[in-house]
């Protein structure tokens, strides 16, 4: 598929990097002569976005070539989509000229955050194909674009339009009628305004204003618009108690802005029963689960975009800082000579479990992978170790004693079972209250980084070996070590 | 540590959830009968998302006890929070009674959303300690609390406060002024008011203003308020560009409400030098891909929080599904016999990754566990499986033969080595461009759900693993089946 696009700024270039990823060829028309580079910067940071967003493969690229006019980025294509400055007349010009050139069958979209489609199908020869398509900045990775007719817009063509950018991977909402800035775009702005005002006022600063977002409402809002999210703060009695509890507040001198609609019986009654609808049956317990749940996935995805998080996600990390590991060495020899090296401790929580409702198996090659590591660093390698130098694990044999459970503490205990300058072995124990639950035998090899080769590790590394080694050489064997699928199973 | 609440409704069920969850003793006046019930039920779903949201052991939980009155509520309390509905007359009732009790080291807070603390002070004995800390709904999941001083609070109490909630896990807001809805409400009640505006013209239902915010700039709100991101969508011209683009947008009639700051060339100034310390040095493609990291981590986050995603993560879903899965029996008896019985694909995405910037260890053994649960849906058992039976692993062996990274496109194939009616024991290769990467070897068990015991799998899930078993059966046992740790190596 072909498609052509007027525009490459910020939403142009969004636009030109969800179609290029999604297979298609674009032609894209910018008198701006930065405009290549830009664009290209734009879908260097699209395609490392996907690369992280996709577990599939993205079809082949589409090609995307710079047009010198409109008439040869419309040429061939069978969706077009203007992305101008915020200007009617400009609009006018580019999708006027899209209209001249274009087989009646293409469809004309404009991305226009504000503009109505009525003022831009004006002096088309073939209004009926024009249509808004308003997307959201990153293009290429939010999903919502809201699809807006004009009154001679043809269903056919919202239809089409709707299809064609569900085929993208996006939220097409399609609007009832034509309004000035659509439905996002006058909530944003109402909020932007107010924004300018605590500005203004010196009351918050930027930095202030964003975070009295992004720490508290902007986590709901991710998942939940307003609407369903005061209707469970409603609690049991519902949107019609919340409506009664804070209607009134509407009449309070909250915000400069104070024209406001009268909280008339009718409005009420569309509100609640609008409310109802969405809701479609779930109890308000339902409700707080699924928000619940999704306030979680949202700081723990945040917690793990950036080392230590980022916004509400760098909150979480420090309240749920891991207990510090317990590295013994020598200094309590008669403790060291008991038990093993090092131990971590892990509480179970849901996304661990599979449908059989226990911990999945590939978790606990998680678990005693990760305590390896912890491990490693104690003796000075792992991710700050010295040198060029990494252990990468050769082999694993995990058996599986026991199921546990969400909530479930699981202690993992590390020790070294053999070692010479480039090979390690590793044996970890996975427990819960003292019981074995599972436990992972590895062979580790020390590579060096710059070669790929197996190589001895650095002198002081082979040191703490020694010493960890020579503290544990009275501890018998592990039962299973050196154990192989099939082999019949020793009682521990 | 004791804290006294005053409300027990949504929002003070929320704050004792919050406390006693953290360990601390909770005494709660609440003149409704029916608190208790309600408090608990809001305990209980606290409990929950706790339970996924922290990976450490919360501490054993504080006590909760109903108080009949103020006085026993506030008694022994170090810390008081009044979250009584929005009525000044009923929180300064409330405040005051416990302003008499209460030893003047103690804090007073209270959770208005909008009320002023001056008002709230005038009358106390001890005005001193009164501060506004506004809590968001759900106050045991989301971070942000607004701390406001009145005229009369000392900056020992706003910092002692600030602090208290910090060690809550919160992220305590401390404003300059007071002003009526605070920060966070006035900008919450300008998009309120202009939804309400909405449904009243009958522009939208309230179920597409929530995908107006929710498929787009609420899923940036999460992570980056309003600032940032139109600092971020200005591109290489950063904030003032911005402004000078769409600031004349501010006088189109896009609202209702026309009361609008002006944009003189100071209030632009402050905007422009706020933005660049909020920035903080990092440049636009640094904060590009801080936000795109951000939404691919939130996207991702809602795919995981239910079956099939939530609200964006469903539609993350439907674009990223996987590629079906290629299942062989015996109607292509002569692919079947020279290839293994089921592939799956998967791409690497830079979440796999470890410090050694290659595929971690333990997401091997994720793939290979994933394409067997694969093939087991395809002979009838797995979660979708006849009677109430599964496969549990047992074991599992682990080689590891090439590094793989980021964008590798990796398959897993899957056999059958060997299987009795209780036994099953699978191989898979995964490989890239035919090249083995690693292998891993599995015995599984069927267990019955109900017993927990170890035993037969239903005839159906047999006669397949029969029919399958037959077309391998020429096949060679693969290189390092049966494969002890710290056995030589053969060469494949």
């Amino acid at each position: 598929m072909i498609v052509g696009l007027l525009g490459g700024g910020v939403i142009g270039a969004g636009w030109a990097a969800r179609w290029v990823l999604n297979g298609h060829d674009v032609q894209i028309f910018d008198p701006d002569p930065e405009a290549p580079r830009k664009v290209n910067e734009v879908l260097t940071q699209a395609r490392r976005a996907y690369a992280k967003l996709l577990t599939r493969d993205l079809p082949p690229e589409g090609a995307l070539t710079f047009a010198p006019s409109v008439a040869t980025a419309v040429e061939g294509a069978v969706f077009v989509q203007e992305s101008a400055p915020e200007r009617l007349d400009v609009k006018q010009m580019l999708l006027g000229r899209a209209d001249e050139v274009a087989d009646p069958s293409v469809i004309l979209a404009s991305s226009t955050s504000g503009l109505l489609p009525s003022a831009m199908q004006a002096g088309l020869r073939h209004p009926e194909r024009l249509v808004v398509g308003h997307p959201f900045n990153p293009v290429y990775l939010l999903p919502l674009v809201e699809v807006c007719p004009g009154p001679a817009t043809t269903m056919q063509v919202v239809n089409d339009t709707a299809a064609i950018y569900s085929s993208l991977g996006m939220h097409p909402l399609t609007l009832r009628k034509e309004i000035d800035g659509f439905v996002a775009d006058r909530l944003l702005e109402a909020l932007w305004r107010e924004a300018l005002w605590l500005v203004n006022d010196g009351v918050a600063t930027t930095s202030e204003i964003d975070d009295a977002i992004r720490f508290g409402a902007g986590l709901r809002w991710s998942f939940m618009g307003t609407f369903l999210v005061y209707r469970i703060a409603g609690g049991e009695s519902g949107m019609r108690h919340f409506m009664a509890q804070f209607g009134p507040a509407l009449q309070w001198p909250w915000t400069k802005l104070t024209d406001v609609p009268e909280l008339t019986d009718d409005l009420l009654d569309t509100i609640v029963s609008q409310s109802d609808e969405q809701a479609s049956g779930r109890s308000i317990r339902e409700l707080e689960a699924l928000r619940d749940d999704c306030i979680v996935a949202v700081l723990q995805g945040l917690r793990a975009a950036r080392p230590g998080g980022y916004a509400a996600g760098a909150t979480l990390d420090q309240f749920d800082h891991h207990a510090p590991v317990d590295v013994i060495v020598d200094d309590d020899a008669d403790r060291a000579l008991r038990s093993p090296l090092s131990t971590m401790q892990r509480r179970v929580t849901a996304d661990w479990l599979d449908y059989n409702g226990h911990v999945n198996d590939s978790r606990y090659m998680q678990l005693s992978s990760e305590a390896t590591d912890e491990f490693l660093r104690s003796i000075g390698s792992g991710d700050a170790g010295e040198g060029g130098g990494s252990y990468f694990t050769a082999e694993s044999h995990l058996a599986y004693y026991l199921q546990a459970f969400e909530g479930d503490e699981l202690t993992v205990e590390v020790r070294v079972l053999d070692h010479d300058p480039k090979r390690l072995r590793i044996w970890t124990d996975i427990t819960r209250n003292d019981e074995l639950v599972a436990t992972a035998e590895h062979m580790l090899l020390h590579v060096d980084r710059a070669t790929g080769r197996v190589s001895s590790a650095p002198r002081p590394v082979l040191d703490m070996l020694g010493v960890v080694s020579a503290a544990h050489e009275s501890l018998p064997m592990p039962h299973g070590a050196g154990r192989s699928i099939g082999q019949p199973r020793t009682k521990r």
